[in-house]
């Protein structure tokens, strides 16, 4: 059943201490999950993380750099993002850590899932944030403190592995009968959907207000499949009075 | 309802790292667990454990110093251990790690109740796991391997919190009307059935095989009241031929 991990990745943002990114692979390690993603990290190796990653440095030697959570989570069908606050302005999905480990050992069959975790002091950016599709949090006795990240890292890792054991036969997927969109595909729509609504002058770039991430978030509940995504294209194109030209994503 | 959790603590074993120490006190925190006992730290303060205790100084300043599990566990009524092994010749009752946040948050009503972390190498010696009643397991998807000490409390102080929410009205407890007996006048018993069994030639001190090992799970399975214990050691003075004073513990 372990294996089901294997479609799990966990993506650390800008970390400012090399330790906290070892303890993070010891803490993947032991719940059987491989797929570290280290976007612009401050120190990624040290012989501290070395110390602390205390034989799990197969996940560093293989962790992968990235410029971006957009980059990282390219090859991702569903983005999920850790938070310590209940989040601003616009209320995404969420999930605290328990409701995460069962709502990702039961989509990593159909889905290549990335779990995010944020800058040790400020988390995830805004426009990281719309890059999400849910938010996990850890429910906490005190308000106004917080989780180390890899302790964070910990118990979700735990409660996807807990989760992903007592799967006993993963149900097929009667939804779903076609491959969901990745993230880039999704990015490449997002892109076209805003010049096509900054081209029919329904948003202005220089005072877009929150139309954008009310449109990610609407879409990102949805998870279209690819050719649910080239159809959406093709209508923007149509809307665009041009042929839309479909791409290898 | 946190205040349940007033009535558990944590004790640390000849902890090596004191980044450790100041890891679990924050791990602590966050799960409003806040006794901390700690049994001859190598080094107990340093720089590193205040800053990886980032704002569970408190926990710090009050935990308390002792100079045997024992001692630490003297005002505890129950006292569970953290193995990473399934144990030895012997098998202790054993809970994982989210049974154990069961089992803590339906008995702290009626009972101190401590956990215990052994050395970051080698866990706790066969003499600490004889004063556990219980041991508790995270589960794992690698074996051979092992959580960091303050990840692994984290995981056990995260369950304990989370089952302790979820305890909407604790059950008034109709088993014992009495205050279950301390671990001090446990290890009064103990002490004191082992002088009666070696007088009565029963237990060979030069010899003495898993005797005692075995009455202690014995026992402590029972979790006896505290006039159950005097009633025990009642009998053992009566074997001895001579009256049972009655002492403080």
């Amino acid at each position: 059943m372990t294996h089901l991990l294997d479609q799990l990745c966990v993506v650390m943002i800008q970390t400012s201490h090399a330790g906290n990114i070892g303890s993070a692979a010891r803490a993947m390690k032991t719940m059987g999950i491989h797929d570290l993603r280290l976007v612009n990290p401050k120190q990624a190796d040290s012989a501290e993380a070395r110390a602390l990653a205390s034989g799990a440095d197969q996940i560093l030697d293989q962790a992968r750099f990235c410029s971006s959570l957009q980059a990282a989570t390219a090859d991702c069908h569903y983005v999920i993002g850790s938070s310590a606050r209940s989040e601003r302005s616009l209320s995404w999905p969420q999930m605290d850590a328990r409701r995460c480990g069962e709502w990702v050992a039961q989509h990593l069959q159909q889905q290549k899932i990335a779990i995010v975790f944020g800058r040790e002091r400020s988390g995830l950016s805004n426009e990281e944030l719309q890059q999400c599709q849910a938010l996990v949090h850890i429910p906490m006795a005190v308000t106004g403190y917080s989780l180390n990240i890899a302790a964070a890292l910990q118990i979700i890792a735990y409660e996807c592995f807990i989760a992903s054991q007592s799967l006993a036969a993963p149900e097929p997927n009667h939804e779903l009968d076609e491959e969901p969109a990745t993230m880039e595909a999704m990015e490449h729509f997002f892109t076209h959907l805003e010049t096509t609504l900054i081209e029919a002058q329904y948003l202005d770039p220089n005072n877009p207000r929150l139309l954008m991430p009310r449109l990610r978030r609407l879409f990102g509940r949805i998870t279209p499949t690819r050719s649910e995504v080239n159809i959406l294209r093709g209508i923007l194109s149509a809307f665009q009075g041009k042929k839309f030209q479909r791409r290898s994503s």
